[in-house]
């Protein structure tokens, strides 16, 4: 009996490994779905939706902005950004699992309501799972165009 | 026999959570370290020591650049920090590990030569081990001040 037990906990123990893989995979396909969803949401002129893509203690870190602090608060900024008319496009450039954070870098492009593209750069988002379900949890970005000149 | 190999399983498996919890004050203590050693070597124009503190696959991001890739490249991007007479204050305001990867939130100012502070902003650092020590693995920082007006 005992030996059927110390069995049974060697197969969970073998488990582990291809929980961990799945878990991986796992990450992979919320980071491509959200790469889809994203921009959808932001055409869509839906922030509930992107609200809803974040972690509730999630921090944002826009650029020329203090940081943006929990999910009702990154949902107000993207308001913001859905109400000027901008639209964006995003493309994943790598994921990495590392447990129960994930990393994604990537790239955007922003585009205006005249359709003229008026920023594009870079980010890094970490990825928490809450409730079962990848979230945004740290989501920043910065422009890779040159710096514009100071006025003066 | 059998049972004695088994309890030294058992205990092993318990050993699991109180490594993590090592893992955990292992990384804080890393991060601690870097945001003394960081501004450190800005000062000290010790661009090797910055170059050393990044794993050998790190990318960083910074503004108005492209992905920067590689230690040696992210070496060579911080001498030309140096060579300008910046120097740089950091402040880490949040620690998680999540395993084999953990993440830093902090806030930084930049002081030029004659002692003008010309940038301040938030960063995120994706921490991750390499040989045994904790490196910075992707470093993303932006600015909190206003956008300048485009010269026109």
């Amino acid at each position: 009996m005992k030996n059927k037990i110390f069995f049974v906990l060697s197969l969970l123990l073998c488990n582990a490994s291809v929980w961990a893989a799945d878990a991986s995979a796992d990450f992979k396909a919320a980071v491509q779905a959200g790469a889809k969803d994203f921009p959808a949401a932001i055409a869509a002129k839906d922030d509930a939706r992107l609200g809803s893509m974040y972690a509730k203690d999630a921090i944002a870190f826009p650029p020329n902005s203090e940081m943006v602090n929990g999910r009702e608060a990154i949902q107000n900024f993207w308001k913001g950004f859905i109400d000027e008319g901008f639209t964006a496009q995003i493309e994943t450039v790598e994921t990495e699992s590392g447990g129960k954070l994930g990393i994604e870098v990537g790239k955007y492009t922003i585009v205006d309501a005249a359709g003229k593209t008026v920023d594009r750069g870079k980010y890094v988002v970490v990825w928490k799972k809450e409730d079962g379900s990848w979230k945004l949890y740290r989501d920043i970005w910065n422009t890779s165009m040159p710096a514009t000149p100071p006025a003066n």
